[in-house]
């Protein structure tokens, strides 16, 4: 029984520890005894046919590397009832019954729409912005806030020696994830989130005087690119509190870099289970992490749970950065 | 009611992180209104009064640095029921009724005697090697987990361009746990851990032999501390597969570094935690990470829980590495 | 004979490095018999008396730290006639005949008024751009260069995995020398400084065109800060080459961070020659690196030296990038 | 005239940087106009054929890897007047009148005895140790220095959290150049290399005692693999000073990891200049670097250079780390 020849892409926006998720697809299913194709660009690869077998060496020295080795890209034409079908029509045409894709929400519609055309989708969240609800974490993530915590780190080093308060935008357009937590890892004074408003005087002015009583004078403040308006608070800032301020916005170095740890171990398991699934003939699954156990959800039960912020995290936050 | 006054100290070996909970617990401890004092080298400064109050600022631009700006140290006069007595005298008479230690399940016994002295204590586990059984997770873990990990991939780096195999020795004298994460992060061949026997022929000869023949040139070996005998194996897989082998032994590199944001995260939350514990009057217990939870046990209870090895994934890391 | 009392100060914006020269001017002076005092912020403390006597540990566990311990401002009152002999007046009330000045043109210009009012003093080049002219390095440019190329390192992951290009902007506001040799480092297909003006459609788009003929389809441009209009650029490219582009700039990031070997050992050598030159009762000198020689120039000579952009390099880096 | 068809070649230990130089020697070949073979192996893809040719996009995306992406290896029977001939004649065969290899002082005797063959060969200079007496500086030196320097500051933590003495063993069998400027960058209390002398007493004991003295409590001694003994100093050090000491020998972790961004202009520079002499059809010399400038050398002349240890900067780190 199960799925005897497989395959597996990445899709939206890459992540750190992607290649790590890949290659367990790769080995777990060469393992089982199953055939793996690698599919090239996303979804765009069932459409046009680029996809390969790939080996146990076809994944050799990728764990270590950030980016995607099958690389990703967005695919309007996939997005169709037709694209769907022209998809699902290559994997029967190569054998291909089962898919695991690697990706965010979107790509998890995608996965849902393929299986309905007859071929068994499992999603692997993949996103540096934590914000698929369904689990606790994504790959790309603890990568991602290292490596904004590392920058932050740097910036500090100048806002101390020059007595200064310096603003800096992380990632995150829904989701404050890697603001809250880099906001406690660097120690910042405020950290402002898309889930929760904020009042910038009594969150941000009154916490900065506060703290400058007690004899602090170096200040960071993190903003989740959800927030926005870096450089308009960092303006006000000055303004209002006399204190030279100036914005950095992190961008799109945070989506690269060698995966730490943790997402090249998570991806691994991620990638492990999504094949056992498809091994037991089992699609339409979202793999996800609940505290350090690998579990698995409907993929249309995983859309439609809500995100749930961590507000009381947010609260101790407050407590620690004074 | 509640603690008025509280002590912290971090003991046994240092881990990165441990600067993270010094600061959470004396942040949280002044926001909750009590004095906080800073205790220098562990047990010894309670024992010759070496500890000093800290105020908000005395914890400032600590958290990014590895090492404990405490100290810590050893100390044979604490073992002994004179020690906590006078250990106990100490706080006493500067009015401190609760004390945060940081350490390993030494530093833990030691708090339960201090608190059958009359000193409410909670022990927050913080050693490299993640070898306390109550805790899903210790401080200083996930630090050690990368820095093994980068050292790993810059030898693998002149491991693949010479065809080698590298032998490396990480941390762990009674757990794997380093040694079977990071085998898995870094792709070892084959990882040796004390909670599991090997045997040599098939666990690493075969292993390797294996995936020569799929055309693998370069090898891995990851070698728990506690296992051992790494220069031994070293020469043994060299006589036995003839592939020319190398020993490192990574030693107190993986003791240090900047803490990662993980260790700088779960440290905060911890720190908090033990404070709302004094601050409810509540000693004896170990603040403890479960899933993602942050829990507590008691000390006495904590201490005689069995260590479990996660053999499952030792067994998926087989699957995924050759 | 020589200097028996000396100051040191940071001034100007803040460089890695600039704590090693503290502490070799530090342990030199001590070592030389001198008395030594640290001034804080600038010329500023020399103004308004906050300076203090250093000794060999006022300066451990330094060297390794980013930013400067003595902080740094400007000092508008120290740019009049009238500052200059109010800061000659604390050295002289102090006993202090000799001051080094860590930074860049304008502290120089303030080292040579401060000689012309009496006190000797010595300039070391501290500024990450690299920008000054009698000297082929400058305290840290090094730790600058790798930060820019390490952001750089991760931002061509996520580049290489979408098929797209991406412009980044680093430091440099009248030098193009990080923006050069930092695009050498990242293979970018274009590099753009202040020194030499560019042909969009020949030195960009003509570039990206062969090299997309021969298979390229990952682009990294690289503009120096001084050129500027680093999104009005990338959109341009987006426009005239069909290819997804996004703009990036780096920022404060580079300013910070634990300096790299080389800025740690360059400022120890020329925080002792500096020293040296007090000690030889010589003033009104800056510090200068010749190749590999530690040498110094009339601080008015320096100030009027033209600087030499290397167009050979410049040249070279296009031929490698393509 | 000049070199029509070149070939490159990494030989003996890999050092990082020399994909660098791999890559500036094909892509200044075919900007020449010249048709470029990457050998693998050393002088072995010479002697049994395994080369092969290169375009711009054969070197893509490896000047940020360690290691060498042509791989190395030693060559007993190409040190054999009948190797050297049939490697010759595997260029003619080819039509390779020119080859650049990469690598030390043995892989130059075989560049040296494959031009008395009529193959014009051209050294570059890759070595982590810096040990090649002609030239300032050695691809991988300053990547080695910046690893070996970032594992010792994480020593440091511990060793400080302990009021230790460590003893950090770092790479260099004859030449004490990473021991000196590795030394002189952790604030090492002694420092030990192949090339001087020393006197446990005075220059270990009493340096350790004097700073002592001062109230210094932690300290760091950096020994050179050419030295040895490391573990031996280590307990002797405990034994006459009272301190608790402990050994770590950096190993291999020092040959990998990415190239810093010196490693890889240098190495781009060098290679350019490489094929810049082949296309004028010169032969037999070394590229070489002389402060800032490139230049080249005879290669028998190269070879009988004496190595100059920088004796006086050895004096100056003595005052500095006390």
């Amino acid at each position: 029984m199960g799925a005897k020849s497989i395959a597996v892409l990445t899709s939206g926006g890459d992540a750190p520890g992607m290649n790590a998720a890949v290659r367990a697809v790769v080995r777990s299913g060469l393992s089982f005894g199953m055939k793996v194709y690698g599919v090239m660009r996303g979804y765009n690869g069932l459409l046009n046919g680029d996809l390969h077998e790939m080996s146990m060496r076809s994944v050799s020295d990728i764990i270590q590397h950030g980016g995607t080795a099958l690389f990703t890209a967005r695919s309007p034409e996939f997005n169709t009832p037709e694209g769907v079908q022209k998809a699902a029509a290559t994997c029967r045409n190569l054998g291909i019954d089962g898919v695991v894709v690697i990706g965010g929400d979107g790509s998890f519609r995608g996965a849902r729409d393929l299986t309905g055309a007859g071929v068994l989708c499992i999603g692997i969240p993949g996103t540096i912005d934590n914000d698929i609800a369904c689990t606790d974490y994504t790959i790309g993530y603890d990568t991602a806030l290292n490596t904004a915590m590392e920058m932050i780190d740097r910036i500090r080093d100048t806002t101390e020696s020059h007595d200064r308060c310096s603003v800096v935008e992380v990632m995150g357009r829904r989701c404050g994830d890697i603001a809250l937590h880099t906001g406690i890892a660097v120690g910042a004074i405020a950290t402002l989130v898309p889930e929760i408003p904020y009042d910038f005087q009594k969150d941000i002015v009154d916490r900065m005087k506060a703290a400058q009583a007690t004899g602090k004078k170096h200040f960071i403040v993190v903003v989740a690119e959800g927030v926005g308006k870096t450089q308009e608070i960092t303006e006000r800032i000055q303004k209002e509190t006399g204190i030279e301020s100036r914005a950095t916005i992190l961008g799109h170095v945070q989506r690269g870099g060698s995966p730490t740890l943790r997402d090249r171990v998570v991806a691994s398991r991620m990638g492990y289970h999504a094949v056992e699934l498809l091994q037991k003939s089992v699609g339409n699954r979202v793999v996800a992490m609940k505290g350090e156990q690998i579990v698995d959800f409907d993929i249309t039960e995983a859309l439609n749970m809500p995100r749930v912020f961590d507000e009381n995290l947010y609260r101790i936050s407050a407590k620690l950065s004074i």
